[in-house]
């Protein structure tokens, strides 16, 4: 019976300051560096393994799944890196942080984006230098302008389905390192959790949630790797 | 036209001892690792950029890789890891230091051995605790009981001309991070270098060798990055 692996990246710089990220590309912090260690440390001492990676191609992502596979003498497994497992893209609150947000747009509007599951934020700002238009990694990919959790689901879940499903089926041990919007996209759909209630989960840092699944891939088990005992 | 770079890993902790590795999986020493650091630098500095990577399923290969890519702002790019580019596997020599070796089988034994294109050493012994049949990456893989530089050359070459030609004859630019005994394999390919040559040709550890090559993958020029002028 397969076992699927959910790991949000380390705390990030942007994390740290509080500001809104998205697909703009913030390397860890140093807790960051260390609570992915420590992720790849726990996953050994439990005795988890895997059989392939997935990630999305941003590097706070990326540099966790390094760290966990290195903690895990695991660095030799096939990582497939893919766009559609990037953070939501927050448009223009993009580099932004709360207080900033609220002194630009006032509280309420903030208030509505925050409990919203459908509404994006307004897209970037032209010249923002948080555009990400020229980056190459991008080429042939359609960069959203702003996107809801809703939208970000939208690209997780097909992916998800073509990409990662067949490896479960198979009967493979995947391991999922990426953000906590494009997780919430696989909590939601895994746990068959509500719209309005998917919007308020917090997925910690560099802390892996075990998925147990069945052969026919219905989740037998949810948990928090560190909140059970060894 | 497509650019080919060929890149050693970092110095490992057995090669700073001076002792024969092959498939065991030693990591990168401190200096290593400056020195995989440093080829991401000087890549980045000297506007070389790629599309995809080759490594093997060996620790240095993939650690040096990683640090290049994190240097150069490229950990997004996709990684490919085969066997088939993994060093040598020095059978009963692995784990001796060159004493040891000389101490074991004699002086003569081992100038055979340096200088021979197809001559293999002994097997591991019986019980050796470089034995790596267990080893979970080498799954459904004959593991050799030992290679000449023969044997490597003839499951390197295979796999380039199946994996990596195809990317080249794209237009891609590729990067390969490997081993002293798989770049020869792919130098003495690509250079037409003669069996006694091979032998004798070192290629020293994070320097990238730059292959320009033309359209239909014949050889322009080749030569260490760090010796052209910037």
């Amino acid at each position: 019976m397969p076992t699927l692996v959910l790991l949000r990246h380390g705390q990030s710089q942007w994390n740290l300051e509080n500001r809104f990220t998205g697909w703009w590309d913030v390397d860890l912090s140093d807790k960051g560096v260390t609570e992915a260690k420590a992720a790849g440390g726990l996953l050994k001492a439990r005795k988890l393994d895997f059989d392939c990676c997935f990630t999305s191609v941003q590097t706070r992502a990326i540099k966790t799944l390094h760290l966990v596979l290195e903690e895990m003498d695991r660095l030799w497994l096939p990582v497939t890196k893919d766009w559609r497992l990037n953070e939501r893209h927050y448009g223009g609150l993009t580099g932004l942080n709360k207080q900033e947000m609220i002194d630009k747009v006032g509280a309420d509007q903030v208030k509505i984006w925050r409990r919203s599951f459908d509404t994006p934020p307004p897209p970037l700002d032209a010249g923002s230098p948080y555009a990400i238009t020229n980056d190459r990694r991008y080429a042939g990919v359609t960069v959203p302008q702003s996107e809801s959790l809703k939208d970000t689901i939208e690209r997780v879940l097909p992916y998800f389905e073509a990409a990662i499903v067949p490896e479960l089926r198979a009967g493979k041990n995947v391991l999922i390192s990426a953000h906590g919007n494009s997780l919430r996209a696989l909590e939601k759909h895994l746990s068959n959790i509500g719209d309005q209630e998917i919007v308020g989960l917090e997925i910690p840092t560099g802390q892996p949630i075990v998925y147990d699944l069945a052969d026919d891939l219905t989740v037998r088990d949810r948990y928090y790797l560190a909140e059970r005992p060894a």
